[in-house]
């Protein structure tokens, strides 16, 4: 950490700086220049962060030099984590697709999109039965039915289900059934939740906020992390800005610095990502040659009827079209999308 | 609503939205132009939202003419929304102003807060008891402990207290003690804990969310106001722009707009609207002037030992020279700042 | 267009507005819902547009339908653009690499880093002559020198060249030299120089603002087309937004929104979009893979002595294995990188 | 400035770094830490600047301590910068309101604008001659009769000028013509003018960039600046962000940042701040509460009749009730509006 003094700092100032560094076990490196005094804090920069020197009229500001995040850090460990879901390794060679509708409606529905899917290539269905929406008015998912009708399908077609989990105290219940949890873009910092998937021995698929910067989403992973759940997904799904042509806009170039930031593996929504069907398949395109470890893309067999997101759905026609794209580009990088039996 | 359709569109496929908005119970009307066809929904806009048309290809885009929220519109209720929290009235000629530490640390620490931000001119004393943090690694508040320290501190100052909630499972133990009762910036589209908030008759204190267009701010507050609890204030606290030179950008347009669209009061936070304890007196200043309720303010007896957000923290002494000038920009606009005793 | 009142108006408010609609030639449909007046206006949204109804109190919004551009849109040109550029064609099946450093330092470094890309892959050689930049006090580009530099070696490898224009008054001493005329970012709302570069025939490179929405770039083209210069290259560069991993947040999305939209050829610039050579490789292949049809990379023989923005330049070497991948993706979409000889 | 150093670097690698900086005339300071390496370089930081360390592969990063700006700092001069036009000093105890119609549509238009807000407390007249616009159909300004107007009207009614400059050339006769000369936020780091500008003896009204950072902000007035002219206006307007609900998001946090920042004086703009006559009353109060040294607002006799901006213009009457209310706010920090004899 350094820490740069105001102008015309005086000396009893940057002493009161320095006594606070050592009273809290810190090694400090005085620098006095023409222009700037500044005191670099040796040791654990978690302290430092705690101390509010900013706080201080004679701080002008303080620096961080090391990273915030630690397990997750590619410093920490610098080979690519990996693990299986099913049949297939998620962070390694192969390219996962996870594809399916927003929002669980009915068994048939489900069961149509698993099927359509599975054949088109996809590897693990997603659904969504906790869909709580912008408007008090619209409808609401089927909450635990809709995940007994994911453990069903699952039955019928063997392919592994990812299903949002929305607080804390239904973490157990999600957890029973779903094979990846994931952790939906506005919960990406409900740190209570973080804290109780941190203790499950279970795939956490961790969404980017809306609003979040890498760095933040990096911390919400840390917290999965520090709890002893090593397993974190990361899935990139589209930031605000102002521009409007686009529901969000997809941050790709997330995909190269996360990689080089951590060892987690790294996913991408391309459907809320840009909210419209037309745009989703070069995106994700673009995604599998930016590197990314895999795909959620939502597919619905009649987007038009979709009692969610119908807008951004593909139909199983698009969405098979749309894998033999990728497994070509997936290639070019020497991975591959590999089809489930 | 207003449907426009792709520039070439067939007459069977206007018939098709047609179809769809009629069995849906609306009224429709055809308009087509020399270079666009549009198609006019007539009835309540909430159904033709679910209804998914810009799922189809031959479908430009669907455009909203009324606006998604009810309850909450000045158009539903023209009178301004005013009710009273211990002596003071909030929604009224009253500017009222909520004070004290971000987090509760002690009752010693909030004590001395307390009678400080009291002594100074505040109405409403705030404290934090849960305060899940960006890292697994920095404090993270009293929790209950922190509650019943603010009950006793209540019980001393006379200040009624504003204390954050963040799960709907802690809503009924957080009622108990608080006066006003906050929900914070990450969880204002956490609907669950919303929907609870809907069934309580106390003032719920609504930050807008970091990423949250007024629009969706005002759909959060219909999902109380749905639920039964009309008493919501709004809370400006900064949104997230490209500018790093402050914590956040502190939209204070937003008064105005919210004060055109709603009947509800708005108050604003320019604690962590800028981040930093040397903008939070002119941002105060400019909040009362553009027509603010109240203020929210972070102030410490030494922020420089706080044990969170120190560095955006004013003393008791800079204070106490604010709510001063406070006054007298209220009573330029006929409002003025009340003196509890 | 479509103006929606505000709810209340009155009879002779709305009479006021049909009038004056009337007025300039346009034709009327009024609509009274339940909720809202709206008029529909009948004709040219230009005129329209130029009305200013939104000044009037009791004019509640006004709706455009239309898109504000007309000449570089896929409606009124439903072909894609394409033109020769030397030995390339751009718009067409050939992506096209445009390679070179961020400035011409001298003859000898721009004829190596020429040699270099050329060698690699590129088809056009780019470099800045004129370098206004951030700070008065960093090095400003060889200026005219610049551009007879960037002609000599032209000469000597055979490589069409592109560079930036700075103002109107320079067009005409630009054109002269390049092939390709580069606007930048900064200026591409610069409308007087958009006119003159109207009235060329000569290939306009126009880039992204670095906060233009998509709709605010095709009015740029649009101002060139509409001088009667149809050879206008879209160039995405990144976009301003929260996130400071990254120097800009390269937006990916707006290629297929952009191809959607308009029939002119759109290229994406890596090496300012990301500000980081580690991120460019990735970034390139994903442009490609989205359906972009060139590129623009910054290439330096040595990049940490470059007078300009050597952090997100790439040697040669990095540059080399690049366009052997891209052409792999190229592929996949049915296109290739055509090496010049 | 600080240069950290990759995890892993080696020896000789730090010392490629450390030779660097001596070569270029820099002390250098080395930190090996536990974690990181960091080198503290001596001296100018401009130079550290130009060296693009930050393009080797084993640089993680690149802190600068001190501000890229200099003649502009509140460190380089501590006192208020302050100077008169026509009868009113700016930077001082007065707040200085400019006024008038978006665009010079005529002389009687003009004419009676001015004596309009002349009445009603304004001390400068704002008009605009060259107004180039988004859509190449629009109405484009008066141009040089436009300035002609302007200075019969100033003749007329003693008010001095404001008027925009569009690019270098015309700087020239718009400095005849004008009192303050105007830099539009499309021409923030329009270098080649700004270099232009700072020949001058006239004080320069400098817009901020849509999308500029205020450090940005203060290196294009240090241009100014550099050139010898130090009589630089900043003034506010509104940055973009995500939010739709106005036309910008108006950062009045910018206004105490600034005045720390710097010495120049520092005014605001609510009419294109906000895009909506609705939001300016409450915006300009708020920006004198906020610390501005003035306004700048436009105000049209009929603006729904404007050419341009209509939708953002006060009726005279209008902001005729808006001054009285300035000036009361003004004196709460001990300022005034001054009336114009």
């Amino acid at each position: 950490m350094i820490i740069v003094m105001e102008t015309g700092v005086k000396e009893d100032q940057v002493q009161q700086v320095v006594d606070r560094l050592v009273k809290a076990g810190l090694g400090t490196h005085l620098s006095v220049g023409e222009f700037k005094t500044i005191i670099g804090a040796i040791g654990d920069e978690k302290i430092v962060r705690e101390l509010a020197l900013d706080a201080l009229p004679f701080v002008e500001k303080v620096l961080p030099i090391t990273k915030p995040f630690k397990l997750v850090s590619r410093e920490f460990q610098e080979q690519s984590t990996s693990f299986n879901v099913g049949n297939c390794t998620i962070g390694a060679d192969e390219v996962v697709v996870m594809a399916g509708p927003c929002a669980v409606e009915s068994e048939e529905q489900l069961l149509e999109s698993a099927e359509g899917v599975k054949a088109a290539g996809a590897q693990i269905l997603r659904g969504g039965a906790f869909k709580p929406r912008t408007s008090p008015y619209s409808f609401q998912g089927l909450e635990e039915e809709g995940l007994k009708i994911l453990a069903r399908v699952r039955e019928k077609t063997g392919l592994p289900i990812v299903t949002e989990v929305m607080d804390q105290h239904t973490v157990g219940v999600v957890a029973e059934y779903a094979d990846i949890i994931q952790v939906g873009t506005r919960n990406m910092q409900n740190f209570y939740m973080l804290r109780e998937l941190g203790k499950l021995d279970k795939p956490i698929l961790l969404k980017r906020g809306l609003s979040a910067t890498i760095e933040e989403w990096l911390m919400a992973a840390e917290y999965i992390a520090s709890g002893g759940n090593r397993k974190v997904i990361l899935c990139e799904r589209g930031i605000r800005t102002f521009e409007t042509a686009t529901r969000n806009t997809l941050d790709l170039s997330a995909i190269p610095v996360v990689k080089h930031l951590t060892h987690l593996p790294v996913i991408v929504d391309p459907s809320h990502g840009t909210g419209n069907w037309r745009w989703v398949p070069s995106m994700s395109r673009a995604a599998v040659a930016a590197g990314a470890d895999g795909l959620m893309v939502e597919v619905h067999p009649r987007p038009e009827e979709a009692l969610c997101d119908g807008a951004q759905s593909l139909t199983v026609e698009k969405f098979e079209a749309l894998t033999e794209d990728l497994d070509k580009v997936a290639r070019v990088l020497g991975r591959r999308l590999k089809k489930v039996d």
